[in-house]
C-alpha cells in the first residue's frame, strides 16, 4: 500500500524521513506528488485539500497530525474511512504545565509587571487571591490541566458536552455551564472545535463570567468570536486573556491582540508535538491497518473528536 | 513601658491603629516622636537611624518589620537586647507560589515571548526541558519553595551554611556550592543578607553554572553584584535573570536592568507581608515581653538570621 503524507504549510522533511525509517516497506509520498492515487490507503493530513479526497478511491485511513481532527473536512470522507487522531502522553503534560504556568502568571500579574518594565515603573501590587479555574471540556487534555491545578491548591469545575465523573473537579454539562461561569475566576477553553463549539466564547457567555476573570485559549482560535473578546476586555467586563490560538495563524501584523496591554500573546506552542513521538504512533496505525487490526485513537466521525 | 515604631519610608498609620487596637494598655509612638526616651522598652524596626538606639536606655526588644534583620544594624544593640523576625506562613506560601511561577515562566519562555510581542514577532519555539533547580539557603522560605517545586515535577538541590537534612533535597553545605552549581538550570537566592553572603552571587560563581542557567533573586538585592550579572547574560554566559530585589530600590530610572530583555523586574512583590497578621505577630511579643516570657521568632544575633 501507499502512504501519503498531505500536511499544508509546513516543511515536511525531518517527518517523512522518520518515517520512511519506521515502515521500510511501505511507498511514503508528500502530496502534490502522487504517482499512483489508488495505490493510496492511508493518508496524514493537516489542511489538506478539500479535493484530495475523491482522488484516492481505495483510501481506508486518515490520521491527524495532532490532537485535534477539525483540520479535516470529515464530511468528505466515505463513511467507512476510519479517521484516528494522535494521542501523546507528552503533549497532555506539556499542555498541562502550559495552563499552571498562564493560570499562575494571571494571578501574579506578570504581564502587568512586563508592560511596567518596559516603561520603567515601580509600582509593587500584591498578587490576585483567586483560585476558582473552570475548564471548557473535559478530555484527556483538560484532565491532565485539571490535575496539575488540583496539586497546586486550585478549585477546579469543568464543563462537557456528555456527563462525566471526577472526584474533585465539579462537572457540569449541558446549560449548567451558566451556573459555572459566575463562580470561577479563569476560564480555560480545552474543547474540540465543532459546529457546535465554534464561537462559544462570545458577548453572551463572556458577560456571564465575574470582571476580574481572565479567558486562556488553548483550543482553536476559532472558539474565540475576537471582536466580542475585545469589546469585554476594553469596556473592563473582562480582567485579562491569555492566548495561544487565532482564528488566523500567524497572527496577522495589524491585529489588535499584539499591542493590547490586557492580552498576552504566545504563537502555538502550548503544547508542540514531538516529531519521533508522533511517527512512532502514525506508524503503528499504519502497521495495524496492513494487519487487519483496529487502529489505535479512533475518533467518533458524528462528534469529531 | 511604651513601644517605638521606627520604619522609615513608608505611612505607618494603618499599622499604629491596628496594633494601638491589639494593645490598648501600651503607649505607641513613631519615630522621631517620642516623648520619654526611657520609657522604650520595644521598637518595631525597618531601616531605622543608626542614633537612634544610644537614646533608648531601657530597651529589651526589637521586632524586624520583616523576614530579614538585616535592616538592623545589630553591632549598634546591647547585647541584652532581643532581636526577633516577622515569621509569616502566608508569606512563605506566597514566596512558594512566586518562586515557582518565575521558574515556569522560565522554562516556558514567557519574557522572550512578551519581547516579542511588543515587536509582533510569530516565533513558536518548544518550552525548555530543564527541571533542576538549586536554591541558595535552605530556612523556611526555601523550604516551602522546594516542596512547591517538588510536588511539580522538579530535581531539587540546595546550599546552605549549616548542614540540614531534606529527603527530597539534595543538600550542600561549605564548598559543596562548588559541586552543586554546575548541575542545576535554575538558581534560586533566598539566603538571609549577612556579611558572608553579601556579593555572593558574583562573577565566580556566575562562572560554575551552565550557561543556559537562570538566576532568580527573591532575597537582597545586595547578594547580587548587579554589574558581574550584566556581564554574564551580555556575554551570553547566563541565559536570564528574573529579579525581585535591587542594590537601589525602587529600581532608579536609569538602570540598565529596566530594558534588558534577559532580565524580568518585579518591583519587590515576591512576598507582601500582611499587615494584620504582621500587628498580631508583633503584638505578641509584645505581650510576652511584659509576662517575662521568651519572645518568638528570635534571631541568632551572632549568625544574624
Amino acid at each position: 500500500m501507499s502512504v501519503l503524507v498531505a500536511i499544508t504549510g509546513r516543511d515536511n522533511t525531518k517527518l517523512i524521513a522518520r518515517l520512511t525509517e519506521l515502515l521500510p516497506n511501505e511507498t511514503i509520498e508528500e502530496w502534490p506528488s502522487c504517482k499512483n492515487p489508488s495505490d493510496v490507503e492511508f493518508v496524514l493530513a493537516w489542511n489538506a485539500p478539500n479535493d484530495l479526497w475523491q482522488q484516492l478511491p481505495n483510501l481506508r485511513a486518515v490520521s491527524s497530525f495532532g490532537a485535534g481532527v477539525d483540520s479535516i473536512n470529515l464530511s468528505l470522507l466515505h463513511e467507512h474511512v476510519d479517521v484516528v487522531r494522535i494521542v501523546d502522553k507528552q503533549l497532555a503534560d506539556d499542555m498541562a504545565e502550559y495552563v499552571l504556568t498562564h493560570v499562575l502568571a494571571q494571578k501574579l500579574r506578570l504581564q502587568e509587571y512586563f508592560v511596567r518594565q518596559s516603561q520603567g515603573n515601580w509600582k509593587p501590587k500584591r498578587g490576585y487571591k483567586y483560585k476558582h479555574v473552570g475548564i471548557l471540556g473535559f478530555g484527556e487534555l483538560a484532565k491532565a490541566c485539571a490535575d496539575k491545578l488540583l496539586i497546586n491548591g486550585f478549585t477546579l469545575s469543568a464543563w462537557s458536552k456528555t456527563a462525566k465523573e471526577s472526584q474533585h473537579v465539579k462537572l457540569y454539562t449541558g446549560t449548567g455551564l451558566d451556573e459555572m461561569l459566575p463562580q470561577i475566576d479563569f476560564l480555560v477553553c480545552l474543547l474540540p472545535l465543532t459546529d457546535e463549539t465554534k464561537g462559544i466564547i462570545n458577548a453572551q457567555l463572556l458577560a456571564k463570567l465575574p470582571k476580574h476573570a481572565c479567558v486562556i485559549n488553548v483550543a482553536r482560535g476559532q472558539h474565540i468570536i475576537e471582536s466580542d473578546l475585545l469589546s469585554a476586555l476594553d469596556s473592563d467586563n473582562l480582567r485579562s486573556a491569555t492566548l495561544d490560538v487565532f482564528t488566523e495563524e500567524p497572527l496577522p501584523s495589524s491585529h489588535p491582540f499584539w499591542q493590547h496591554t490586557k492580552v498576552t500573546i504566545t504563537p502555538h506552542c502550548a503544547a508542540i508535538s514531538d516529531l519521533n513521538s508522533v511517527a512512532i504512533q502514525i506508524a503503528e496505525n499504519i502497521n495495524r491497518l496492513n494487519r487487519g487490526l483496529k487502529l489505535n485513537n479512533r475518533v467518533n466521525r458524528t462528534k469529531g473528536y
